[in-house]
């Protein structure tokens, strides 16, 4: 049913007439919370303003896929006003936040101030280079698909320059690719681009052999898949051998420029390319909050997402640092934002009834992996798969989480095709890597 | 059959033998007239190598899909080594042409040098604002996939400013689309926009009614389609009103900047978001070659398509002003280029044969155009069809062309999942219109 105005049964309605107004909620970032967060609120007697920098929603478990030419960005898209075009209570505004205003109860955007009587905050998280911030603009990393495009670009581009190179030594260089950080993106990425040299690319070129290319995968740590139960971790670093990436663990990146990589034991990797999977910073909520953070800037909330003293302010997805009622530190991915968002949809409707919704509860439905086109790795606690069946569960699942009917069925067709015939669809390079 | 060293058969051997190496052919550009050279030497004993800043073959006659949200890039555009995988004795080069020495016969790229014995130039042609070139920034013109993303950008960004905007009179500024010049490219365009305004986004928006968008066909003559008959270009112009298009004939624009547009007849049109597609200038190849141009800088060839004196030098395509064998003037569309790039082939082979080969003739197959999604004008001059008809043969004639199974089927899928649920599967506003 949607919400109608006036509708003596909607929930909210008795907060309206408190109020004098038809309770005002706005959600910064309509990333997986803050969708979950709108369409929790669907039945609400309330105005529910999105506010996003972008136009678009992004599918971010397959961004990898666009920055490997095997999807477009459209596939993974959508304009975040078409999902939620049905849902008469919601405006969408495409604006940047620059500000929150706790006393006043606002959020400040370049072009305006919104009101709100609650506020969902769920701006995500940006890569992050521990303080080197210089190297972002030698190793870029992977949130935006602006940042898709750019990495592909630069991987196509490093074929193109390496077939026209007259030096053996920058041939070499320009086949190198290094990705940093051994967690699912650093391990998907590596793997795809090993298996787009060895397998897609390989007849495309005349004077180098494309799967001569070398693929390292830099882990700081001593295992890949961190998060992953040990032997799923050994797994997927034996499937990326496989693939033909080298896997070089227990050594951090301690200098980073346009020559390559040098590690921590000494060893250089000459690379003109080289890509950011190591870390991860979230936005800069806490500082428009004025609230605490911890070390990768997440914001501490409580156990009903809230910033201590703020009831009315909810703090979800990898922009919060949460645990939950059972005691479980909350893992920044997809579905964990997601049921962040439904629950402060769930609290603000219980509030507006004057009643108290009850604590966070993750549930975890399990972990997986994709390492290149057969395997991947899935960890759902009691069952640990490795290989086809995980790379299978795992296609499944992606396509079904997928937003929307149109996506799914044109992703779905690509895969097929790209699966039968060993091609990647989108390998375009454009903007400023056309020469 | 596919060329191998030294075979006997092969056309070129003698031509080998006499220089002492294998003819080197260079084609610098993998439009449809480059393509379709390299193609017709596949059976050569030659080395061809063909050059093109970018990395992929644009099907440029949909464009404007890409443009208004209805396609993605990779679906109308596929890598050039792609294209020519299979075919052993061409090498493709991402490379930038910086200029040609006839007397060394080399081309000079900003890397290296590529020396040829015989040269095809096919480098195309951009937009061109007949002096005002600072036009540029406030009107893009449609030519490559960096420009039709950005148009993408700017018409959806002007629904999103629309719908944040404060003021009523910047909010028509920001509904109010302007596009010059009535050729196919501004009537496409027009009528797309058109179409989105008041069909695929109408329920999206909460404070605007997108229907009420105005859209404006600028062009200084006093027709639309002037290479059609003047039947059917009275019906394009019926069509486009229909669809709630303004045609505005007959006065040039003489301003252009971020206010909008003013007509020569002192008409001010205030629009946030102009879109250029009123005039075509030839790529700088006059300027490499030393040779004279017409006004619109194509080279005046012969009617073997060299320019005069240059036997070894093909240009063709919209670089090259041609009339045919038959004294008709040869336009510049893509079946046009396509023939001439087999012409140009098949000339080399003779060459190297010591045969000549026979003038160029072109053949016409027919002018087509589309408005929107129902009506379009085609003119195969014994057969004239308007509306429904044309548009189907302008779809069955635009996918049979396209390049590729893959981007065929999956076109069509998009094509016509759009046609049944009206919808735009690209809407997406990236890279620097990020907010």
């Amino acid at each position: 049913m949607e919400a109608t105005s006036g509708g003596s049964r909607l929930i909210g309605s008795r907060a309206r007439q408190a109020a004098g107004h038809r309770p005002r909620v706005v959600i910064v970032g309509a990333g997986f919370g803050g969708l979950a967060a709108a369409k929790g609120l669907r039945h609400a007697d309330v105005d529910v303003t999105v506010v996003d920098r972008r136009n678009y929603h992004l599918f971010q478990p397959l961004l990898y896929q666009v920055a490997t030419a095997a999807l477009s960005p459209a596939q993974i898209a959508m304009p975040i006003r078409r999902i939620l075009s049905r849902q008469s209570n919601v405006t969408v505004l495409m604006e940047r936040v620059e500000g929150i205003d706790k006393e006043n109860r606002f959020v400040q955007t370049t072009n305006s101030r919104i009101a709100y009587d609650y506020l969902v905050v769920a701006t995500g998280a940006r890569h992050a280079y521990f303080g080197k911030d210089e190297w972002a603009e030698t190793a870029p990393g992977l949130k935006t698909i602006a940042d898709a495009t750019e990495i592909r670009a630069r991987i196509l581009s490093a074929f193109e320059r390496a077939e026209a190179a007259e030096d053996e030594a920058e041939r070499r260089r320009f086949l190198t690719f290094v990705v940093v950080g051994g967690g699912p993106t650093g391990v998907e990425l590596a793997g795809a681009i090993a298996e787009l040299a060895r397998k897609v690319i390989v007849r495309d070129f005349r004077r180098i052999d494309p799967s001569s290319a070398r693929v390292v995968l830099v882990e700081a740590g001593n295992i890949v898949l961190p998060t992953m139960p040990a032997k799923l971790s050994g797994e997927a670093r034996r499937h990326l051998e496989m693939l033909g990436v080298e896997v070089s663990l227990g050594e951090a990146v301690t200098r980073c420029d346009s020559e390559g990589v040098a590690l921590a034991g000494g060893r250089q990797i000459r690379s003109s390319c080289v890509l950011w999977a190591a870390g991860v910073m979230a936005s800069r909520a806490a500082k428009w909050l004025g609230v605490p953070a911890d070390r990768a800037g997440r914001v501490h909330v409580d156990r009903n997402l809230n910033p201590p003293g703020n009831d009315e302010i909810f703090v979800i997805g990898d922009t919060a640092a949460v645990t939950d009622k059972n005691g479980r530190t909350v893992p920044g991915v997809a579905p964990a934002a997601k049921q962040m968002g439904e629950h402060a949809a769930r609290a603000i409707l219980a509030g507006l009834d004057g009643r108290t919704a009850g604590l966070f509860g993750y549930r975890d439905f399990g972990n997986l992996a994709t390492i290149g086109r057969n395997a991947a790795v899935a960890d759902f606690r009691r069952i640990r798969l490795s290989g086809f069946s995980a790379w299978l569960v795992w296609n499944i699942a992606h396509l079904w989480f997928l937003v929307g009917f149109r996506n799914r069925f044109v992703v779905f067709a690509d895969w097929a095709l790209a699966y039968v015939r060993y091609d990647r669809a989108a390998r375009l390079i454009t903007d400023r890597y056309e020469r």
